[in-house]
């Protein structure tokens, strides 16, 4: 039976921007196992309250269910252990940690300031309120602030420069294939991609092409989804 | 026969303050192997000629050589195999790159304008030119401007979130024991205490356990190193 993983939509259902919900998808995807997507709206928090969530992804896999995207890449690993490792042991295991954490206070924040209005724009209408609401008292601004510039852009190719620099010396965080830690990062690009017309990096940037392979990866899964083009 | 390795001094040569250098000199006592430093000044590139470097860490390994601080975390991981591990396997070594280039870029970068001109009045004045013209050119700016001030140490603790983040849910950085990725990011902390009076951590900063912890490692190697109490 296929795993159910509660995915992330704007107002356009098939608009699946949540990065860390692609962190989930490309994991499964990572794992071979077959999988399908429940559209859910940020204000829909009924729905996922039996898994004690507010938020997504959240997975069912059989009787069992999963929140929380890091949880659900441990749970993956352990829980399969047969099939193609997301992490390559404990240690990756606990090296990825940092990479997520790194994204989640970095990479990510880094993004919010492009891409905000933009996500604003492009969600459902019975979440703007909320959406608008939280953001505005997290971040401190009108949502209408968050649009792509120049200074922007070059802040957020300056926050990834570690990235940049371990692509350069191997053809994926993971090592010679992609693991966990790849999708976490692609993730940040891929929820760019989905909701905003932003460019955020040059052809000639090595992370260029490491993004245009995972964009490619389990047969186009990221590449097929409903976004701009990069 | 112990493994030597050259290690950047100050003008007293019993201060040894480079980041690099104590990478591997944890590395080296994690592996377990005997080491002896040669004490080295920034000036003295004739003596590291051999190795095709003009930088330290440089280790000889009997009639082996290895320059770079990552390069030779390496080589250690691959010629003593038996030796209790850095990295945890293959995908270990990858994803500790990506922390290896965050310390270099984020982590040092945000401690230069707190102890630049501290290391300055403590190296030796054969080295200061040097240092002077080197460093003023690549940051643009005098070393007298590179002191300690509440800004800059608040910029520097939340640089270094996600280490906090990583080891509020984790003992290590590497997991439940210090992998390299420990000794990496240390290695900076040890850089600042041997060569500055800031205090970059408060102790109930979760970082300030660790940092402990591993300063109290292998009877104490980095505690008892010349410097200034953290």
């Amino acid at each position: 039976m296929a795993i159910k993983i509660y995915d992330l939509a704007a107002a356009d259902e098939n608009r699946r921007f949540s990065p860390y919900c692609w962190r989930t998808k490309l994991a499964l995807a990572h794992k071979g196992l077959e999988f399908e997507t429940i559209p859910w709206r940020m204000t829909e928090k009924d729905q996922i309250a039996f898994a004690e969530s507010e938020r997504v992804p959240v997975i069912v896999d059989g009787s069992k269910h999963v929140k929380d995207s890091w949880a659900i890449a441990v749970y993956l690993e352990k829980t399969y252990p047969d099939r193609p490792s997301l992490f390559g042991g404990d240690a990756g295991i606990a090296l990825s940690r940092f990479i997520n954490f790194w994204a989640d206070t970095v990479m990510l924040m880094a993004i919010i300031p492009i891409a905000g209005f933009d996500i604003y724009k492009s969600i459902h209408e019975k979440d703007q309120g909320y959406f608008r609401t939280t953001r505005e008292a997290r971040l401190g601004t009108k949502l209408e602030t968050l649009t792509a510039s120049p200074e922007r852009i070059e802040a957020f190719r300056k926050a990834i420069d570690p990235v940049r620099k371990t692509l350069e010396t191997q053809p994926y965080l993971g090592g010679e294939k992609p693991h966990y830690a790849d999708y976490i990062v692609f993730g940040g690009f891929q929820f760019a991609r989905c909701i905003s017309p932003a460019k955020l990096l040059e052809p000639s940037d090595p992370v260029y092409a490491w993004r245009g392979r995972i964009l490619e990866a389990f047969d186009g899964l990221a590449a097929k989804a409903v976004g701009y083009p990069v």
